[in-house]
């Protein structure tokens, strides 16, 4: 069983309805009456990163940064942060320098710590940040993509995964890859952008890779999506290749899709926020994801994306 | 540095006030504007239950009943948990038996599961439980315990200190004492009466010990506790003694203060919602706790209850 599968049988046993959550699990967040978008993020210790290759600062707030992405893909606007984390005994310090990367990475949007737990743990230091957020008409889904509407991607992607394939060998990654690991983009102005101009369809943030994020949409919404490979706004600044970007994911970039009538705007966007937005497909009617070449030939993708759960071998690269 | 002052400094990092949260860190749950109450509750193996005392369902059980204490004392009405969970590699049916527990705890007091996070981990099993629930007028605080008020319990308590000191020192609890850490009380119709009819100035639940959460109640509210020992009622069915009951914790039960005109109304609920409820000592001016014996001759307490931080044994008896 994979992370994914075991994540919707989990869904399965938890979920029910309810008059107080308007959108339950399955989306980057939960949204209840009143238009509260919820999510939880948690990283372990030698499956989501290592003290060899961030300081604990950085790995807090890569945390934070990854947390607030799944607002962002709601098109969200943050507020509150809960930060639970298990650490060793005796080393508190741990505890205040990765308190501090996640409030660094909250100050980026404007968003508190508002609370938490600590407990300490016998080995791996755990982390689990919760965010609240604010977001109107439900938020932006990952069910709303229509035949028809453009696929979108912002940034550059594969460069964070370059960081993680370098240290899994033992190498030192480029500083532009590490950078791009320990400091994942900010896209809450785009998310909030994008949803208030309402165009966007639906969205996703495409933390686990390009390809598996997209058949996440691609199911969430009943459709095909078809991604042009030669599109793909490879990080080669930061070592990316092709793989990486469709793969690797760690880039904490949004994906989303929208009626090419609002093509123009998003470009509008793209200008105000400075932020690249690129094409780099379409959607169809049908299910999962193809990948095509720049002639139109069909490239079925495998199952795409790093997996936390399965990998039993600690290796990221 | 122990647990409370670690979380007073990770407090202190990361809070600096917003206009979106109306109640900080330092409470059982944030609130924000809006009125809704927010908490996290992390559980680690081998620190808070050992898969030797108590079943995967029994863990998550408790995981989520201890996050719903923190809303019952805040006199919140709980509406949604995430789960996180990070479990051993290729053990998903372990992540399918906690996440049952905790949903069956969520069912007791009608609140579904809207998501969470998955994650493996090379070692011990960390479950991190978030309620989101309504208060009204911003929920009960530990702040506003007043000179003059009355201090009051919930239930009975000793009784899973009782169960994890024999579990600790390698003996089978009495099934009455297992029951009490496996299945810890609800308390939120409690929480929520005790709001809803402005009987509690303020409330805390007492999961770290009676006289370790008086300490905090009477630092939030800068107020002296006096506990009469003698009227704490300890859980002699489930083997409680009185030095368990004071400073054990794991119990899970409600600690409030209420003006004493209210001692009639408070005594009317326990008959309405069958729930003993005790008056166990008094509110005074100045600070810090105090326990009394019978005749009023004043015991300093140590410093009280379980720290889930500092004690490195893994030893909980």
């Amino acid at each position: 069983m994979d992370e994914t599968e075991l994540v919707e049988r989990l869904a399965a046993i938890g979920w029910k309805g309810s008059r107080g959550v308007i959108l339950g699990p399955g989306d980057d967040a939960a949204v209840l009456r009143g238009g509260l978008a919820v999510s939880t993020d948690m990283m372990v210790e030698g499956v989501h990163f290592s003290f060899d290759w961030v300081t604990p600062t950085e790995a807090g707030f890569r945390a934070g940064a990854a947390a607030l992405s799944d607002m962002a893909a709601m098109g969200a606007s943050p507020e509150a942060l809960l930060v639970s984390m298990a650490l060793p005994a005796g080393d508190p310090e741990l505890g205040e320098a990765l308190q501090r990367g996640v409030r660094a990475a909250g100050d980026r949007v404007g968003a508190v710590i508002a609370g938490g737990d600590v407990s300490r743990t016998p080995r791996a230091v755990v982390l689990d940040v919760v965010v609240v957020g604010r977001v109107r008409d439900g938020g932006v889904r990952r069910s709303g993509a229509q035949p028809g509407d453009d696929l979108w991607v912002s940034g550059v992607v594969g460069g964070a995964a370059a960081a993680v394939a370098a240290w899994s060998q033992g190498r030192e990654p480029a500083p532009a890859a590490r950078v791009r690991f320990a400091a994942p983009p900010d896209r809450t102005g785009l998310g909030r952008a994008l949803a208030a101009q309402g165009l966007a369809s639906a969205m996703i943030d495409i933390s686990d890779g390009l390809v598996l994020d997209a058949k996440r949409l691609a199911k969430a919404s009943s459709v095909a999506i078809r991604v042009r490979r030669d599109l793909v706004p490879v990080d080669t600044e930061a070592g990316g290749d092709l793989n990486r970007a469709l793969e690797g994911g760690e880039d904490y970039e949004l994906m989303f899709t929208a009626h090419p009538k609002g093509k123009e705007r998003v470009l509008a966007l793209e200008r105000e926020l400075s932020v690249q937005l690129t094409r780099i497909g379409t959607v169809g009617q049908g299910a999962d994801v193809a990948l095509e070449d720049s002639e139109g030939r069909q490239v079925r993708p495998g199952r795409g994306g790093y997996d936390h759960f399965a990998d039993p071998s600690g290796n990221r690269g």
